[in-house]
């Protein structure tokens, strides 16, 4: 299980450092924005929730590996990936938002802090890592776009599931695979249906 | 007492809020962008404030209601709020200003720090709520602009006062109502005479 | 040898100030726009390294003096500065890059983590100041183009150098200023000779 878990991150870490090195190709940058937006693709939204919670120091600090793994996977992305299975890469990326949006809800938990805040954190940690690419790249994150399909929203209704269900004595592994396969449903749903948040 | 203190951090909170979710709606973005926005405006300098101190976990993940407060006003604001008043919003905005810069100050001052970081701190309180907002929609930080009205100025002129009479060995409470009303009259005073500061 | 370092770290924090009131003065901001970009340039790199690694209150709250003299090199900068010898400010900043990409490593060390994060902590202390500055000033991050100079590069190398010395039992001080000084002089010869990165 511990391994699967393993596989999931670096698939999912993977993602969002190709995402974040294709999206510094566009913008004209060099292998230190590359190698900088990968990274921040991939760990910003862990490390703005560790910030938040005092779980300092951050994560990644202190297990550099993924950290190493990043850096390659960002900088042999930026300079020989010529195309890319748009498909695989939401995937990819919706493994990510399930995974890491139940751990940072696990996290708060285990700092005895209340369930909102870990449904909070849950979303923060799935969405934030697209929302600072996007600032450093300069636009307005497209988490926030009224034409992106569902994301924070998935990770919302997926986090809350699991909160519910623990608090109802299901035991959490359970509680947690059920809310990161509704968060992965969800989102891939939504993309496959262009489904939307309503407008004002 | 302490129940006007309550009354005027929601009615500030809810301000700040507000003109978040307005602001998020003139960059057609989403409820998820409006709440975002809506969240940091009305919480960014009092988390910047705590993670520079220490302060960890930051001030809104122990008490979670205020949280939920500013989500729905956020959302009710972005969806329902078809004209509001733009003086009333520049009244709460100041309320907020004056109250959130002295506890901003007092906060530093229970860490034993100087009486300099104290007013820096009043000042980050106050105005980075919005520079965050400004950030998240992609425009330099309107409070950094030559046609702004004083903000941060009003912040760092009443927050300065409350730390001069308090070494005046005037009692902190006083201090602290004189210097929030400071601020909050002359950010009234300041949008009132278009007062600016001047340029290069 | 104490004096010499505060010597250094006063100049090369008046350089970013004075490169980032500069910077606020193209955008058309307000002193208030001046000073925080002035400070935020000086010690947004040193922040960020700070907030990652725990080390809080951050270090110029604990030592606000370096505070003041950036507010008030901004703001005569601002004002005052009609035209700088541009060559004066690079080698200014270079000073810095090598000084504070070093001692972001070192405070790294001392709290026994990974050299890897190490030299990453050093990259980030040397080049995150310009990072904030531009994204306050709302574009893409000069140290991304690919047009910009090697600078991140420089202060990867010299640091990844210090921190190899180091482990061959050289002593930390001599393994410091080798490293700063391969730093200071790879950036001053990356704009003389123009060295950029590859592009994709």
């Amino acid at each position: 299980m511990e391994n699967i878990l393993i596989i999931l991150t670096y698939v999912a870490v993977g993602a969002s450092a190709i995402s974040g090195a294709l999206e510094a190709r566009k913008h004209e940058m060099d292998i230190v924005g590359a190698t900088t937006i990968a990274f921040v693709t991939a760990f910003g939204g862990g490390t703005i929730r560790d910030l938040l919670l005092g779980r300092t120091p951050v994560f990644w600090v202190i297990d550099p590996w993924l950290t190493v793994v990043t850096f390659f996977v960002g900088a042999i992305a930026f300079y020989r990936l010529d195309r890319i299975s748009n498909r695989l890469l939401i995937i990819a990326d919706a493994i990510g938002l399930g995974l890491f949006s139940i751990l940072g809800a696990i996290y708060t938990l285990q700092l005895e802090l209340s369930p909102i805040v870990a449904v909070l954190m849950g979303v923060v940690t799935g969405m934030f890592g697209g929302v600072l690419r996007d600032l450093l790249c300069n636009r307005i994150p497209n988490v926030f776009r009224q034409s992106t399909e569902l994301y924070a929203t998935c990770s919302f209704v997926g986090t809350s599931v699991f909160i519910l269900l623990r608090s109802f004595t299901i035991e959490s592994f359970p509680a947690a695979v059920i809310g990161a396969a509704i968060i992965f449903s969800m989102r891939l749903a939504a993309v496959r249906f262009k489904m939307t948040l309503p407008a004002p």
